[in-house]
C-alpha cells in the first residue's frame, strides 16, 4: 500500500515536471527527462541519505515506465499554456502530500530515528520539485512567497506521530498526506502570504 | 581498460567544463574548479547511487590531475570565443559516450540489476554537464532541443546487451561509446530537431 | 570540540544564506529553508560521500535548532540592505574556513586516505554556499572572481599535514580555519583577482 502511494507519488511530480517542461517549451526529450527528474529525485535522494543503494527507484519497473507513460500523455494532451502553472502546482502540491508521508514511512522503516524520519520525509518531498525548478533556471516554489517546507513538515510530523502511538501506516499516511494537499491548495488558493523582510 | 576509457571521459568532460568557464569569462580559479566538477561529477554520482564509499574518483590521483591539467592547458591556449561553444558540445558529446558506458559497465561489475546498471550508466554520463551548465546558470543541454539522453540511453543499452551475451567488456563498450558520440554529433551536425509541445 | 568548530560553521553558514535569502526579499519560510539548506548541505553530502547514513547532522538536535535560530534571529533583526551582500561574503568566508577543516578532520577519523580527505574538506566548506546560490539562481560563489576554493584547500592541506606529524587535532583545525578566514578575507577586502582568459 506504501509503496501504491509512493508510486502515486511518481505520477503526480511527473505530470508536474512535464507540464513545467512544456511551459518552458522543451521537446520530446526534455520533457521525459524532466519529468523523470522530478518524479524519481526525491526518492533517490531519500535512498541515498539512508544508505539503500542502489536507490530502490531504479530498482523497479514501475517507478520507471511510470514517468515515462506520463510524460508521453502530458506531452501529446496538455492543457492551454493558460492552465500550466496552475496545472503545475496542483501535481506539485500532491506529490509534495505523498512523498514527504511515504518518505517519512519508509525513513522510520529503515530504522531511522524520528526525527530523522521526518526531516528525510520532507527532503523526499521537497527533492523533485527543487531538482525541477533548478533545471529550469528558476528560485524552487519551496523558497517563494507560501507555506510549503511547513505543510511538508506537518504530514511527516502525522506519520510520525501516528508511529510513535502504534496506529496502522497506510492510514495514518493518507491522513498525513491530506493534511500537506489541503495545506497547499489552501495556500494557493487563498494567496497566504508569510512575513516578508522588513526593507 | 575500462578504467582508461573513463579517464578520457574525464578528461573530455573537463575539458568542456573548462570551455564553457572560460565562455563565461571565470578567472583561472574557476575554470579548474568548474573542469573539476564536470569531469568528476558524473563519477561521483554514479559512485554514491552504487553505495561506493568514499566515491573511487576522489581516490586516485589519475582522476584528480587531469582535470587540473586540462582545465590550465585549456586556460591558457582555448580557443577563439567563437569557437568556444562549438568545441563545449563536442567533448560533451565524448564525455557522455564514455561515461555512459563505463559507467553501465561499472554498474554491471558491481552487481547492479540491468536495467538499474543501464539507468546509472545514464545518469553518469549526463551528470557532469547537468552541473556544469546548473553552475553556470544555464538550463542544461540534456533538456534542451537535441537528442541527448536517448543517446546515452542507446550506448548503456548496447553495453548491458553486451553483458548479456557474455561478449567480452572492452570492445563492447568501445562500441557503444562510438554509438553515442555518432548519435550526438549527427545531432548537432544535421540539427536534427524532436517535436516540441503544440501551444 | 570539533562537533563545536563544526556547529559553529553551522551558525555562520546558516547566517550566510538567511541573509542572502533576505536580501532576495523571500519570506520567513524561504529564509528559514535556505538557511537550514546553506548550513547542513556541506555536511550532508559530506556523510554521504563517507558512506556515514542517515547523516549525522539530520540525526542530532543542535544541528537542526541552531538554523532555524539564526534564520529567526536574522529575519527580525537583519542589517539595512546596504550591509547584507558584505555580511553574506563575511559569514560564508567563517563558514567556508570551519566546514573545510572539520569536514577533513571528520573524514580522516572515518579513515579516508589523505587525499579524500582533503578533497572531501573542500566540497563540505563549498557545498552549502554553492547550494545557496544554485538555489537562489546565482553563479556560485566559488566560480566568481576571488580565491575560493584556493582558500578552502590550503585549509584542509593544514589539517591534512598535522594529521600526517601527529599533532593533536584541535588546534591544528584552528590554525587551518584562520588561514582559511585569512585569504577569504583579505581577498575580499584587497580585490585581490585572478588571471582572467585573454579574449
Amino acid at each position: 500500500m506504501i509503496v501504491l502511494l509512493d508510486l502515486l507519488g511518481v505520477a503526480v511530480f511527473a505530470a508536474s515536471g512535464a507540464l513545467a517542461a512544456v511551459h518552458s517549451r522543451l521537446d520530446v526529450f526534455g520533457v521525459v527527462v524532466l519529468a523523470a527528474v522530478t518524479a524519481l529525485g526525491g526518492g533517490v535522494t531519500r535512498d541515498v541519505l539512508l544508505g539503500i543503494t542502489p536507490p530502490t527507484t531504479l530498482r523497479q519497473w514501475p517507478y520507471l515506465l511510470t514517468p515515462l507513460v506520463v510524460a508521453l500523455i502530458v506531452f501529446r494532451f496538455h492543457p492551454t499554456v493558460a492552465r500550466l502553472r496552475r496545472g503545475v502546482q496542483l501535481a506539485d502540491a500532491l506529490g509534495l502530500a505523498l512523498f514527504a508521508t511515504t518518505g517519512t514511512a519508509v525513513a522510520l522503516d529503515a530504522a531511522a530515528p524520528v526525527v530523522t524520519a521526518g526531516l528525510i520525509g520532507v527532503i523526499t518531498g521537497i527533492g523533485g520539485g527543487v531538482l525541477r525548478d533548478v533545471l529550469l533556471n528558476e528560485i524552487p516554489l519551496v523558497l517563494r512567497r507560501e507555506i510549503y517546507a511547513l505543510a511538508a513538515a506537518a504530514g511527516a510530523g502525522v506519520v510520525v506521530a501516528g508511529n510513535r502511538l502504534g496506529l496502522p501506516p497506510v492510514p495514518v499516511t493518507l491522513v498525513g498526506a491530506a493534511l500537506v494537499a489541503a495545506l497547499r491548495i489552501l495556500a494557493l488558493w487563498r494567496r497566504w502570504n508569510a512575513p516578508i523582510p522588513r526593507s
